[in-house]
């Protein structure tokens, strides 16, 4: 098979000759060619240049045999093309360029030019294919209307992000605006990045676990179920829903075909109580590849025992990589996998 | 029944005339009282302060008809009381006064003087019992050995607490001498909570879902089963396993009577799942608390509703009240449970 066919078959819950890998964030600043990159380029504008982020995106695949690339972006050039900017902060973590804080703000936000302003990410789409080739699974992403819309009314990250959960309680009228105007910006985005040679799509709802039990639905998966209800099907969808992995029913409900779990979440449980038909995604703890290879290679063969035999698994970590991450621990964890340590 | 009697009850599952409710960090910024006596005291000095700190703990209690006091303090006095000091910092979030990063710094810790150390909780449990009277419930705390560690190791609050994952994969040795000097420290630490008036505990598993599924119960859940057991069952032991509620079975493993329950889980599902002969307590968004009115009352309702008639239910928040709560939307909240909205 080829990493490609490999990847698909597992996504579409089909046998595979061993489950196929790739490692979210495995474009990042573990690796000393993007620091090196880096320093002639902020990340916006590797992000903003296709030649530049197809070649971020395809530095990974030269070192290890991953079975996916996924697309360097990032889940607020949704925002942004909405018309609200965003930047790093110089003390961490994102700042956006105004406060989505009234209901004029809101109306104010733009979803009819997605294509256009994010045509630079189908350009980083076709330009990684061409360089990618055929055999390879390419992967796009974006954020889940809920994710987006905490950075938008928070102004950025937050440590609890209240201001979204305070619009939801106290103005659903305008929550409803703008997470429609999200959800349609979306399915156009991810229609774009289908026809631009995206194979599967991972939607992260990375602060779903900010919902209430009672409200996670209402809030954040109707809007995922909608966004994915409109791609009819066209590739598959991997969810990842950190911190929400015991709403299985209920993320698998939204019409995702692969769920991703964080690594709270006991692999082998979840496969009996998912059954067949719905794969699955993960779930080892990142801060392994911050340790060594020794540990790598025995929580990576964990890993893969409780997933078991059943068709359906794809092998990813429980959550992006960190920078610390070691080169000779993902060697190790590529080894496991698939035999072998370099691409 | 008084207070104090229909907590007992609820903690044992047994029948009650209405839910008992008493907040996570009911004693805390969000009161002017509070913030008034804090612009004359820090917060350590509080802490470590009886008459002070019972009259922080008192001061929700004399605004709201609630059933129990917690005294007030901190999870840190543990490792301050091992030899490794906590402060606030400038920029918000916890230090410690020193990185515990070697094999001679956790063998240098010093449990033997956990009550000599520690008597000014002792001496403001039972100022605070003489000011409350007998009538309504007084609990203490502590944080669970992991949650302690991941501070200590990490020399604060942090994003990831990688350190503590390092440690534990890398230099188990390490790890199970630190995990063992903070259990035996809180076992004396909790006995002596007991006897100085403390009517139930609540361990604060805060930053258990750091663990990887496969590791929780060695890296986290044995140290609190042990606190636990050598507690000999002299008082109810509530456990609070922020991010961790799907692992109920495992919770209940350890010997807690009762499972604090974050504002992610469906409440109905999971008195479903337990059956009797647990409590659970929880778990209203506290975010909640920074809407208005209208908005709590109907939440408060829904978690009345959703943990049914079944005996063993303690009303509470999913987590820790935030300085942004309204001290309307807590009478309202009162009034919802209790049928009064002042004390």
């Amino acid at each position: 098979m080829t990493p490609r066919e490999r990847f698909l078959a597992a996504a579409n819950s089909q046998p595979v000759d061993r489950p196929p890998i790739w490692l979210m964030r495995q474009a990042g600043r573990y690796l000393p060619e993007y620091r090196e990159l880096k320093t002639q380029h902020d990340f916006v504008t590797m992000v903003r240049t296709p030649e530049l982020a197809a070649e971020v995106t395809l530095q990974p695949l030269k070192r290890f045999p991953l079975d996916a690339a996924i697309i360097f972006s990032d889940i607020l050039v949704i925002p942004e093309a909405l018309g609200q900017g965003y930047h790093f902060r110089e003390q961490g973590g994102i700042g956006m360029d105004y406060l989505l804080d009234t209901k004029e703000k809101i109306e104010s936000l733009d979803n009819s030019k997605i294509t256009e302003r994010l045509s630079y990410v189908a350009d980083a789409l076709s330009t990684t294919r061409s360089k990618l080739g055929d055999d390879t699974a390419l992967l796009g992403f974006c954020g889940s209307p809920w994710t987006l819309a905490c950075y938008m009314v928070e102004g950025g990250s937050s440590k609890d992000y209240m201001s979204i959960k305070q619009l939801a309680w106290e103005h659903p009228e305008q929550f409803e605006m703008l997470m429609q105007k999200l959800t349609d910006g979306i399915v156009e985005y991810l229609h774009m990045q289908i026809d631009a040679g995206a194979d599967a799509l991972q939607i992260f709802d990375s602060w779903g676990s900010l919902c209430p039990a009672t409200h996670y639905e209402a809030w954040s998966l109707r809007w995922i179920h909608h966004i994915i209800n409109e791609l009819k099907a066209r590739v598959p969808v991997i969810l990842y829903a950190k911190g929400m992995g015991h709403k299985a029913a209920d993320l698998i409900h939204t019409g995702a075909s692969i769920l991703s779990l964080d690594w709270t979440i006991n692999m082998r449980r979840m496969r009996q109580k998912l059954g067949h038909g719905i794969a699955v995604q993960g779930n080892l703890d990142p801060i392994t590849l911050s340790t060594s290879p020794e540990i790598v290679r025995k929580e990576a063969i964990r890993v893969l025992e409780d997933a078991g035999k059943q068709p359906g698994f794809i092998f990813n970590l429980g959550h992006g990589m960190v920078p610390s991450a070691k080169i000779e621990c993902v060697e190790a964890l590529m080894e496991v996998v698939t035999g072998r340590r370099n691409a």
